[in-house]
Order: C-alpha cells, then sequence, then structure tokens
C-alpha cells in the first residue's frame, strides 16, 4: 500500500493506492493559522502516524522540494516534510522522494505539463473520481502513482 | 527540566539544563551522509525521543532559522526542525523557539556578540565544563538557558 504526500502547512494531499490503477481514498490534512508552528506540525505528524497504521501502508511517496522563490514559505514546507518523514520512521515506512520534474515525466511523459495535464492523465490512469477535485489530493495521487509507475518499471527491467 | 537543541544534520547539539545555573549533561546527535535523508532525521526524532524520556524533559528551547545565504543547506535543517518538533509533540513536550538575535542578547546583552563572547558568558554562568568544547552542544546550552532566562523574567514581571 502507498500514501502518496503533497507537503504543505496549511493543506497536505494525501491518497492511499494499492496499484497504480485503483484509488482507494485521498484527502487533505488541514492546520489553522491560529495554532503555533510546532503544533501544527505535530499534529500533521500524528496524522501521518494515523493513516499509516489505518491502512496499512508499506512505502510513503512525496514531492521533493527545491529551492523556492519564496524561501520563507519553502522553509515552513521543509519543516512539514521533516515531520512526515519522522512520522514515516515511527511507523516503519520507507520513504520516496520524487522532484516535480520526475512527476510530470512520469505521469505525462512531459516535463513541462502544467496542473491541468497531470491532472487529465491521473483521471485517465483512475477514471473519474469526485475525490480528485481537492488538488492537494490530487498532486498527492500523483505522487503515488509516480511511485508505483516507477517500481513497476524497476520490477520489469 | 530544559531541553536545549542546535538543529544540524550531520551535527545536532544538545543540552539538559534542570535550572540556568546548572548543565545536567550535553551531547551531539550525528548521522552519516553514507544514510538515505529520511533515515538520518528518523534517527534524530528518535534520539530526541528517546531524550526527552530519559531526562523526563518538559520544554524544548530550539534556536530557529531564518533566511540563510545557502538555501540547499537551511531547507536541510528546516527538515531536520521538523523532525524533532515532531519528537517533541510525540512526547508531550512544549517547544520554544528563539532567533539568534534573541540568544545573542539573552546570552550576552549584545545582539553582535561572536561564537566566542557567547561560550564566554556560558561558561561564566555554568563554571568551566569539559562537556562544553563541542560547539554544537555549547549553542544547545545556551539555546536551553536563553529559555531558562526568559521565563524567569516573565516570572519576575
Amino acid at each position: 500500500m502507498v500514501l502518496g504526500i503533497d507537503p504543505g502547512l496549511a493543506s497536505c494531499g494525501w491518497a492511499i493506492l494499492p496499484d497504480s490503477k485503483t484509488l482507494s481514498v485521498c484527502g487533505c490534512l488541514v492546520t489553522t493559522r491560529a495554532d503555533d508552528l510546532s503544533n501544527r506540525l505535530g499534529q500533521l505528524y500524528q496524522q501521518v502516524v494515523d493513516l499509516c497504521q489505518k491502512y496499512r501502508v508499506e512505502e510513503l511517496a512525496i514531492e521533493s522540494l527545491f529551492f523556492a522563490k519564496n524561501t520563507k514559505t519553502a522553509l515552513l514546507v521543509a519543516q512539514v516534510m521533516g515531520a512526515i518523514k519522522a512520522a514515516a520512521y515511527h511507523s516503519g515506512v520507507r520513504v520516496f522522494e520524487y522532484t516535480p520534474l520526475q512527476i510530470k515525466i512520469a505521469i505525462t511523459g512531459y516535463g513541462r505539463a502544467d496542473k491541468n495535464q497531470i491532472a487529465a492523465m491521473v483521471k485517465q490512469e483512475l477514471g473519474e473520481n469526485d475525490q480528485l477535485v481537492n488538488n492537494h489530493a490530487a498532486d498527492a495521487v500523483a505522487a503515488a502513482l509516480t511511485h508505483l509507475f516507477t517500481m513497476r518499471k524497476d520490477q520489469l527491467v
């Protein structure tokens, strides 16, 4: 079972896929600005621990962070990634990181694909699904699919 | 009991202080480059959970991260901070962040103090201590002292 994650502090997308043709469930973990940063990170950590246990997750696929225009935001997202990796470690789940470029190429075959093209290909792969209307959840599905495609290719070689 | 942390991926300083006149113990958590990032973050997470339990830590003081010249390094340290905050949350420990400026002023009364001046004031406060030879451990002591000074001042007001 693969857990895909689109890391974010206010909205953190997640998706559970047993294989590259099936979306079990996906959603969005949210934290509120009113709460302090450490608590928000702690809540995300706990919710990822809970997801790993509930869905018997074996592998976690996460979109990696590159140098961003907005450094302040990037430093917050990096802290979210640290908390999520700690949750994976605590749950005995192995983490795989994929760059935005790797995800675009894996899903669409095109490194400059935009969000709409990725969303269209995800729908083509998994069928129309009401759960995919949330952008963060859809990005989490794309990360999980990238991992499943990459692993499948590895197995075929 | 206060746990001070100087966050870092290869070397993460830590210090346990019951009050602003006593250093119980300090040290440095290390991870190796040979290991993958998620595992290294997981190891730091676990070691901080263990420290919190072993020393019955109630509060964690950590030096906060500001916009850095080397963004790549800053993004790694931010992930370390996320993993450590997850460990604190898991351990029921409240986290307090202090900026480098706050630490300098709390320890030396001077916002442009260098590392040597901070080290000298820490030694003056706690006495000569062989454990303070490690820079990361000394920075962790400074973070914990800043927290203890700040709390004491709050109590006096």
